[in-house]
Order: structure tokens, then C-alpha cells, then sequence
């Protein structure tokens, strides 16, 4: 049976206020009542199984997610002592689970998306697994693209692999960073260039051997640790190899060098609810375009997405704005700049406000 | 002596969420640190005494009167049973102090006002004490404009009076309601028009026979009451009264009726201080024209008014807006919009959100 790594590092600043730092956007409800990371377990756990389930974050957050995660063995809570990006999470998780079983399969899953639709998303897995069990090829999967997105990377697919299942993988001919609007739209026409999704599927050998060489600062610390691993010394050698690793995530570090990638492309509904302008997507509006969470008056007011729930507002002759307000603190935001809510969570740490992040 | 009066009885419901049912504007320290109110008393008190001080409102507001000012005899504040516009409130005050002194002049002004040059003021009102003592004729102070206002009624001014202590009264010619934009400019243009301001000065005696003239139903009620006046039936009596009263100004009622109106025009820095806007024209703002009153940061935000005393904000990408937190309720409202707050208000109220309002 295969394993699932779900990454729950992220710090999730574009959800500010709602996100802080004890809490990043994985361990909120922002889709429903479950939380994003409850509903990405649900997902895989219906296909590899909960035993088979791991998680990696860092160990600030294990009480959490063991809350949220009632049925989760603690065992399956992969601690990193610092967040280093992608690469390190999934080189160390690789390690841990090639423990176990090194010529098994890892699907890579992120903590905080979202996925229409379970049965392709599991079909699509089922295929990748078996292809990705083979131990020659590594395998992402591609969201064939609706909008020309500019805050997406995006995956040139070339020529057809083969046909697993009944779903064709391709050779992933390049990786490219997110475009800016022209060449988007330029990807969205051509029909050949697919949304990075951030979800990996690979033996763990295969991912070792290919931080091995394009890594080799993490693969070497990898070695260090696993020597370690199981005995009282692992966890300052674990705190001692991540203090010398550079934050790298796994698309630069391996996925944009290596010659044996594939793609498959999907067409579940996806996004990875990236700021409040893309959760806003899969939220009831009234007829001007409004959202009001929380009590309220909306006058002369449209397009405009407000989470409030413990004050009561009155907004007046604005538009395009998100407004939410927490406990403790309030974020106005122009929609066009949602992306930017990140530069406003630093400004903050900056004026030492470190209370409210 | 003359006596002054204050008419603290106001709503200042544009000022929500600050100004509340139980706190309105003239109770709040929006300029500084004394109250609307406070600075009023200081200002009149100045020439007057404040035992000649008197101060109109309703029953709920007099605890919190003599909180605010901490000199002022208990007996000093007269209670309306209801609020009924400004020629009850005045009449109510006129029978009052009648019976103290009917020949003395009385002094009207607005608890939420700001003057900026407190010796002109008093020099002007000492010239209109004395045109007043005379009892033939009603004074008001009408304010030199310097801009096209559309959010203040005008008066246009006529002959010249008579010039007492060096400061020229005029005939009022007509009293005009708040004009347009284009209005205004003309009326900028002619030179010969004033803002009502709302402060008036004439004897107990003259303006109570005005109100007999024009307003009869109010002259008898005022006779009803006043025959109870001191005894225990009083409150009832008044009660009775004031059931009985419509809503009316005194510049409807009786300034734009009577003929013997002077005003006197006053170079004097005023403003009614009517909305938020009109309250940011007196505090500093950043490079940028922002105000943030409160702890925060402030991202391509321009021309933005912020007042947040307990939360902690964020504001990025926005412009021209008033923004106010307070404990338990939150505004956000266009700059262009900010007479549309009281909306809001009856809004909230229509939704039943009296807690907050």
C-alpha cells in the first residue's frame, strides 16, 4: 500500500488575520466546517488508508494536528525542526518512510487545497501510483487550465508516455515560474501547458536518488539523519542538519532538473485557495456580488467579501474590498492587491506587532 | 447677566460607531481630549459663568452631563421628556429661565460645534447680547464663508442694523436651506450670504412671544407646563405636553417667519463638525493623507481615515475611505458617502442590531 505525505508546514500569510502564526490557513475552516487539512486527509486516507497517512509539519503544530486528526497514529507526524521549504520536507519524509518500505510509493500532497472531485482525483492517483511504482519515471499531476491564471506555475507537457488505466502521462517538458497575464493566456490557448498542482507521486528510492543528485547538501543530511533515527540523537542531529540546509522547494530543487518526470493531466476541479479572492470563489454572493460573514448592513455597496464574526458592520459606498476582522485585529484589502496581504503581515512583524501574527 | 444655553439634546448619528444612543457626539472627545461638550461649557462659560450655564437634554444624558462637567449645578440641566427638534428644546429653556429673569437674554448654541478663535467669538457674542438686550429684535451669528458648502444652510444677509462695539448686525433677509453645489458656489460668489450656524441670541421674552406667533401649539404647551413648574406634577405635566408637540427647528418654526431677525457675520473659525470628513479637516495626516488613530500599518493606502483604538489593522491597496472600529461594531464607508451613515444606522436598526447602535 502506498503512503501519503501531506506537507503542513505552510505559514499561509495571505490568509491574515484569520491565519496566524499558531494557526496557519491548513488548520482553518475555510471551505465549510472542516478544516483544510481535515479534508485533505479525508481525501487520501479514502485511498491509501489512515495508518498509511503521514503528515509533516513542524512540531509546534503536532498538538493540533492530532486534535483535528483524531484517528491519526502520532507516530505518522513527521517533525521538522525548522521550515526549509519543500525539498527538506519531502527529502526527510522520504527518509523516514524508505525506512519502512524504500521501493514504495509516496504520493506528495499539500496540507491547504482544494479538489471538486474525489473519484477522478482517486483514479488519477490509482494511475500515477502504478506508474510511479515502475522506479524509472517521477510523477506530478497537471490541472488542465480553465483561466489564464497568473498565480500559477505551469508544466509544458510533451509527448505521451503511455496509458495507465485508461489516463495518459506525458513527459513534462519544462516548468515554467508564474507568468505574467499575456503569456498565461498565450499557455491557456495553446492546450499544452498544465497548472502546477504541488502533488508528487514517486517511490521513495527514486526521490532519494534524485536529491542525491541535484541536492546533495540534503541528501548528505538526510544520510546523517537517518544513521539517528529511532534514538534519543536524532532529534539534535535532525535540528543540527537543518540548520545547514538553504529553504529550496522541491519544483526548483528537483522537479525543474530532473529528466524523467511525467505529467498527468487532470480535470477535477482544483485550486489551491491561494489568498481570499480564490476561497471567495466557492462562496454564495447576494446580487451584488457581496459576501457577509457576520452581521451587518451592505449600503451602496458591491463585489465585496467581509468575514466578521464577532462585530457588527456597516460598510457604505465601497467596492472590491475583503475585509476581516478577528479578535484582535482587521485587515482592509483592495482586491487586486490580495497577493500583497503577505507584504502587510511582514509590515506588521516589522512595527513589532508580533501579537497579531 | 445673560444666560447661555446648550442644546445637548442631538443624536450624531453620522457618527456611528463612535457616537452611540447612549454616548452621542457631543459626549465623545473627537478634538483632543475634552468632550464636544466640554469644550462648549469652557467656551461659553468663559463669559458667561457657569452658574448662567444651562444645558438642554434628555433625562437619559444627565448623569453623564455632570460626570463631564464636573462644575455645573445639578439644577443647571434641563430635562426634555422627549427629544422634539430645536424650537421645543429652546422654548422648554426660554420658559425656564423666563421665570428666573424674563427681560435677560439668553445665549443658544449647539453642544457639538467647533469655534477655533475663542476672543472673537465672545467679542461678537458681547455685541449681539447687547443688540438683543434691546428686546426689538432676535440676533444669529452667521459664519463668513470660505467654501462652497452644500452640508450648511445659508443666510442671505440684508441692510446693515445698526454696528454695536465695532461689530455690524445685518437684517437677515431670508434663511435658505442647504443648496446645491452650484448654488453654493453663487452664493460663495455673491458675498452676501452667511452659514447659519445655529447659534442664536435674544430675551426669554421676545423669542417666547415669537413662538406664541408662530408656534402656538408649543406657546400653550410651554404655558401648561409652566404653571406646574417646580411642584411635583411637573414631570407628567411636561411629559403630557411634549406627547403632544411635533417635531419642528427653530429655524423653520420661527426664524424664516419672523421679520425681525438680525445676523451678524463672524470671521471666526466654525464648523458643525456634521460627519467624520468634516472631523478629519482638524487632525494631521500622513504624506499620503492618511489619518490612523490606532495601531497598524498602512500599505498603498491614500486619502484614508482610521480610527481604531483596540484592534490592530492592516490596509492595503485602498483609498478614500473612513474606516472606525470600536469594541463591538465596525464602519467602512466612502469618503463621499460619510452623510449616508445614518442610514446605515436606521439600517442596522431595521435589522433589529439595537445592541450596537
Amino acid at each position: 500500500m502506498p503512503f501519503a505525505v501531506i506537507m503542513a508546514g505552510g505559514r499561509g500569510e495571505r490568509f491574515w488575520p484569520r491565519s496566524r502564526m499558531a494557526r496557519p490557513k491548513q488548520f482553518l475552516s475555510l471551505l465549510g466546517k472542516k478544516t483544510m487539512l481535515q479534508l485533505t486527509v479525508e481525501r487520501i486516507a479514502g485511498l491509501v488508508g489512515i495508518w498509511n497517512t503521514y503528515i509533516v509539519a513542524g512540531a509546534e503544530f503536532k498538538d493540533l494536528i492530532l486534535q483535528q486528526i483524531r484517528q491519526l497514529p502520532e507516530e505518522n507526524i513527521i517533525i521538522e525542526p525548522y521550515g526549509r521549504d519543500t525539498a527538506a520536507a519531502i527529502g526527510l519524509a522520504a527518509m523516514v518512510l524508505g525506512q519502512k518500505n524504500p521501493r514504495e510509493v509516496m504520493v506528495v500532497l499539500p496540507a491547504d487545497h482544494y479538489v471538486g472531485n474525489m473519484r477522478s482525483f482517486h483514479e488519477t492517483l490509482r494511475s500515477a501510483i502504478a506508474t510511479a511504482g515502475r522506479g524509472e519515471q517521477i510523477v506530478t499531476l497537471g490541472i488542465t487550465p480553465h483561466s489564464p491564471e497568473t498565480g500559477y506555475g505551469y508544466i509544458h507537457r510533451g509527448e505521451l508516455f503511455d496509458t495507465i488505466a485508461g489516463i495518459p502521462a506525458y513527459h513534462a517538458a519544462r516548468f515554467l515560474e508564474k507568468p505574467d497575464y499575456a503569456r498565461a493566456l498565450e499557455f491557456l490557448a495553446s492546450g499544452n501547458y498544465l497548472w502546477n498542482s504541488g502533488m508528487f507521486i514517486w517511490r521513495t528510492d527514486v526521490i532519494r536518488a534524485l536529491i542525491g543528485k541535484h541536492l546533495p547538501v540534503l541528501a548528505e543530511g538526510l544520510v546523517e539523519m537517518e544513521e539517528s533515527l529511532g534514538t534519543d540523537l536524532y532529534p539534535q542531529k535532525a535540528a543540527e542538519v537543518y540548520a545547514k540546509l538553504q529553504k529550496i522547494s522541491i519544483d526548483f530543487g528537483v522537479m525543474e532538473q530532473a529528466d524523467n518526470v511525467l505529467v498527468i493531466p487532470c480535470d477535477f476541479e482544483w485550486d489551491d485557495i491561494g489568498c481570499w479572492t480564490a476561497l471567495e470563489r466557492y462562496i454564495e454572493k447576494d446580487e451584488r456580488g457581496n459576501v457577509l460573514q457576520g452581521r451587518g448592513v451592505l449600503l451602496d455597496t458591491t463585489n465585496t467579501y467581509v468575514v466578521s464574526p464577532d462585530k457588527t458592520v456597516a460598510l457604505v459606498g465601497v467596492k472590491d474590498l475583503i475585509v476581516v476582522n478577528t479578535r484582535d485585529s482587521m485587515l482592509i484589502c483592495h482586491k487586486s492587491q490580495a497577493q500583497e496581504i503577505k507584504k502587510a503581515v511582514r509590515a506588521l512583524q516589522d512595527e513589532g506587532f508580533d501579537d497579531v501574527l
